[in-house]
């Protein structure tokens, strides 16, 4: 990390051995995590551009704009990048449900002493 | 990903090849993105226990108690994991500033078409 990463106005990723940045998106209505995802460089190209969210699918090796196929988009109201520039926070409008089961968000479930419960 | 690991109230989470998960730390007070980090079974298990936030440090290679330098602990509302079992958003109550350069928030700039810019 340099120091022009950090307190610089320079957009300079730093992007993991896979060429990803963890992408993490919450709903602007109440700031629910909604999903938490990957970009590449022409993830994050399109998002600003477009602002809708795009991601890297590393299952599929593919990018893929999140609502293509459910019809939930994302609609960016704000962009975020960290201190190392190693990770995005997209502030979201969503469509409909994010999670791909169907839930609001993907986190709906407890991390307990004992297990999981529904959160 | 296995069914159980996504609908079941089994905690299993799905580690990475470097043993870790991504950790989302949100402000119980607002939604504000905190930070993010990296968990291993061990950091995730005392964080359960203790309800302050642990790490693993991949520079450092060693588990740090987010607040052990600083002060700035991190105490713990609220622990969730996703549909897969890769990342866990933990909502948390700061007892100070969470970005080692002193601001409340590691993401204090926005992503623009042309650059960034204080958030």
């Amino acid at each position: 990390m340099t120091d022009d990463q950090e307190t610089g106005l320079t957009l300079n990723p730093k992007f993991d051995a896979s060429g990803l940045l963890t992408a993490v998106i919450t709903d602007e209505a109440d700031g629910t995590l909604l999903m938490v995802g990957h970009m590449n460089a022409e993830a994050l190209a399109r998002s600003v551009e477009t602002r809708t969210a795009v991601f890297y699918s590393r299952s599929r090796q593919k990018l893929w704009q999140k609502g293509e196929s459910s019809g939930n988009v994302l609609h960016i109201v704000d962009i975020r990048i960290d201190c190392d520039q190693d990770a995005i926070w997209i502030i979201a409008r969503p469509d409909g449900p994010t999670c791909h089961t169907g839930a609001r968000s993907c986190f709906y479930r407890r991390v307990t002493e004992t297990g999981l419960e529904p959160a």
